[in-house]
């Protein structure tokens, strides 16, 4: 197996080490958890020297395999106070793979407040002084390190959010343009960056040999499959790669689900105006890109470039949750307004979805005027500023609702909810309230059987079969976050029955193992027990697994309530 | 018994409703701790209508009993996320026990932005627009509304901070002076007054009957031997009326437990400067007022009054923890530059505590340099302007070092630690990580026995018996604050055999009964148990019975380090 890359961001020194048998075979949300529990004190403070940020490939990261290229960033979550892993594509997981690092440990914190950058290649790693990136944004980082250590280097870098240690602050990915469209976005982790300042790591794989497949044909001929089966699934391939994520505007807007003003509504009026499809039109019409990868070797490509009204760049990566945050949420409808708060986030360095609902609690504390594009635009470019209003809302939903002492914050572990409203997507709602993560939705995408029918069909509105949903997602999805594959192959591999087989035999093909699909699910399962035990060590328990009391209030046009009973959510995660 | 007075501050309605059995015999910290147990849902958030604030006379208060006039606040605090009590002296508590109301209890929450005024009187209850209060700081309120009901009302009201529901917030009682000089302080109570609109609480007991006493003559020998004890105990006869509670800066400082620059050192160069000593040579020099009540009845008289160079009233009730927090642990050495902040605190409605700290913590995160008194009262003032730097800084220290990514913040349950370094008085220490109420010094005072010699000696700097010292203080404590007693008379009590048993004469000849010093103490550990049990289903653990890491660092000058375990400390209030 491959090495631990140990790098002491106090004394600057590192230490390769062997994997040992208790870490062999674990990867990406695997790897990270698991040492986060071995290693991490659980009542640390998350800014403090104890704290460790972790970055870790999949186990399939490297290999041919379509879509598994993400990489896994983990620590003790400033935001949550328990633990998290934050995925992202770009470039930076297959080049550490290619370089034989099983997972970067950044330990201890400076006691100066001067920031470093760490070069990792083929030849060693360098701990340099980063005084001309500091204070500087997320695409300026990137185009200097792309200028000075190479075009395709992979870049993980924070911006100003995570100099001043926020808790909304995320760390980006350099995607296939240098260009900061990639988000390690959730639970703050650019803070703990911050905190052991670091500004950036450039990873480069030139001369590096390539992932080692034992048996290369049978390799070739599981992932044909799974290349097929990702292209023939409607999601994957039809309106994943013709919309992007964007697609589900106008879907869950008509569910009712489509959480508007700060979850007073489950439809947005101007739902038009920021849809997939208008989104599809504007970057068509001014020149953008509809649809690429987020990292090599993606064949759903979900990701795009929307360009301003004068036909240059103005954001990528351009989501969902993203539109949702920063539109309905805030009640926002033009989309030029949304894109340009997108790319402050990405900027700045900010997780997105905490951003969009920190502005909606914003405006709900009288801070700026719902749905004025403008003043919310200047609200979060405090931020990069450096100003006080900056430290309040960059700090997330959570505490800027305690600063203008609201009482109605949709937020689970401080972590601010996403897209779906819990009430009429029941499924994802108890993956809200239960996953160690705070809430999350990629941790157990309930919206699939909720919504989209895929992988059967769940009433939203109702209790029933939605504990049983979210419990099997959220194990699969451990399990598909320790590979190193994009989350929206779940799609195809639950409308198919030879999905986990295929992924089992690409694994079996590389490692020379002998897995089955029952052995990825205890994967799931370890990686969830994990987790819960750090949390559980952090203090937590099942009163936290809950929706706030806001969501007992009726959510029109369904008039759905929330009314999940904590023993019944806690038969989530009990096995 | 008396009567529960409920108001609905949404509905503007209010009810008597007699004391059920199983409330009988209780008031003060008894009381509302029991309520709140009983009726708040301890999941519910602080600022929200299920939260219930409420406000219970001890059960000595209108009785002659010296000392027997704390108020009693209590509610889910919106600090700690815990339950909470803060008592405090005035006017109130002994009106309220003449009046037979046994507690005010404010329910609900109002969906408007108007405040209302509450008057009670003995022709009944009117709730009021307070539209001309609002906006105003506490001297000015207590002013217009001694104007207008009579220059010896009770008063109870919030400042700027209460109405902004910052998590300092404190609500203030009206001294004998008609000054805001007295503190319900801690854990934000002042934030939930806010949340319920409710601006002031008029008290006025024109007309009432006297309390009535059963056994009087019993009554007069028990408090005369009661007078006696607290005149001839050395601090409550001597050191407390003759240099109030700053006569501690001396002795804390030269025992190296005075808590110097965000608790990096026992000793301050410049204790001098702003002690007990110095502030009456001040006091004396300026015409102002040594030594006074808190409430009528009251023996001690450590409140004070301190005047400005020109001679005119700047602060009153200038107390030991207000100048320790804003003196030594912000380095600041001008005393009239903390008495400014001192006032200011009362005026805004702020935990003179919390803010101090939080000071610190904000010089300890570059926002004001360390030891400027001048740029500490503009900062200060920012919460008055409504200003977003008041928005931090008002929510406490936890907040604010969040606010500015530190890592280094004197917190338990996210409430500032007072003014006794915890590892140079380890009894106190042992009270700060595990009181249901936060970092508390008046919940279990371990500085009698750890520093002053008083109700025996155990060493500050060692383990050796200050779980068992914090303990017996902790169950004492909450007796004599369910009596409405001065936490004070506890210096006497300790020194006394004869302490306990003239309590438990007095309440006997008040109410007929036939109490023994074990009643009283079985009263204080239930007191801890309903307080603990709300804890536990508000979800607190042991994990949360702990000092920060930075306590682990070593304390000149005694280089003394916190060594409790998480075992050790669990035994503290287990009983």
């Amino acid at each position: 197996m491959g090495k631990l890359l140990r790098i002491n961001t106090r004394e600057k020194t590192l230490n390769f080490e062997k994997t040992t048998d208790a870490y062999a075979g674990l990867g990406g949300r695997a790897l990270t958890s698991k040492l986060i529990l071995d290693e991490v004190p659980a009542t640390c403070h998350p800014l403090g020297k104890a704290n460790k940020l972790i970055f870790a490939p999949g186990i399939l990261a490297g290999s041919p395999a379509a879509d598994s290229g993400r990489l896994s960033a983990g620590a003790k979550s400033p935001l949550t106070g328990g633990i998290k892993e934050s995925n992202a594509g770009g470039l930076v997981s297959q080049k550490l793979a290619r370089l034989g690092i099983t997972a970067i440990i950044l330990e201890d914190k400076p006691e100066t407040s001067d920031f470093s950058l760490i070069v990792i290649d083929k030849d060693g790693i360098r701990i340099l002084p980063a005084d001309d990136l500091v204070g500087k944004g997320n695409y300026a980082v990137m185009e200097t390190l792309w200028e000075k250590y190479g075009k395709n280097v992979g870049v993980l870098s924070i911006g100003q959010a995570g100099e001043q240690c926020l808790k909304g602050a995320s760390i980006q990915q350099a995607d296939m343009n240098g260009r900061p469209g990639r988000a390690h976005g959730r639970g703050g982790l650019g803070a703990v960056m911050g905190a052991k300042k670091i500004k950036a790591i450039v990873v480069d794989d030139k001369g590096a040999s390539r992932v080692e497949i034992k048996d290369k044909e049978a390799f070739k001929a599981a992932n044909k499959k799974w290349v097929e089966m990702l292209r023939k699934h409607p999601v994957t391939g039809e309106g994943l790669p013709a919309l992007g994520t964007a697609v589900l505007v106008n879907v869950i807007n008509e569910a009712g689900a489509f959480p508007t003003k700060n979850f007073r509504s489950g439809q947005f009026e101007h739902a038009q105006d920021i849809s997939g499809e208008k989104m599809a039109e504007i970057i068509e019409k001014r020149g953008g890109v509809i649809s690429e990868p987020c990292h090599p070797g993606c064949v759903i490509k979900c990701s795009n470039v929307y360009n301003n009204k004068e036909g240059k760049y103005l954001t990528s990566g351009f989501e969902y949750e993203t539109i949702w945050a920063f539109g309905a949420h805030t009640t926002i409808k033009e989309l030029d307004d949304i894109a340009m708060l997108d790319r402050l986030c990405d900027d700045f360095g900010l997780d997105t979805i905490e951003m969009g609902v920190t502005l909606g609690v914003a405006m709900d504390g009288g801070m700026i005027p719902w749905g004025d594009g403008k003043a919310a635009i200047d609200l979060l470019s405090k931020i990069g500023q450096y100003a006080s209003e900056g430290k309040i809302i960059g700090n997330g939903a959570g505490f800027t609702g305690d600063a203008l002492g609201l009482d109605r914050i949709p937020i689970v572990k401080n972590q601010a909810l996403p897209a779906y409203d819990p009430r009429s997507v029941k499924g994802v709602g108890v993956t809200y309230a239960t996953t160690p993560m705070g809430a999350d939705h990629t941790a157990g995408y309930g919206v699939t059987a909720n919504i989209l029918s895929v992988g059967g069909t769940i009433d939203p509105h109702k209790k029933e079969g939605n504990i049983e949903l979210s419990q099997g997602l959220q194990i699969a999805t451990a399990a598909v976050d320790a590979a190193g594959l994009c989350l929206f192959v779940a799609f195809a591999v639950l409308d198919n029955d030879d999905g986990l087989p295929t992924i089992c035999e690409m694994l079996n093909a590389q490692y020379g193992l002998s897995l089955a699909p029952a052995d990825v699910l205890e994967l799931g399962k370890s990686i969830l027990n994990n987790e819960k035990e750090f949390n559980r060590k952090a203090g937590f328990t099942k009163i936290d697994d809950r929706l706030p009391e806001m969501f007992y209030e009726k959510l029109p046009p369904h008039d759905t309530q929330w009314d999940f009973t904590s023993e019944e959510l806690s038969k989530t995660l009990n096995f």
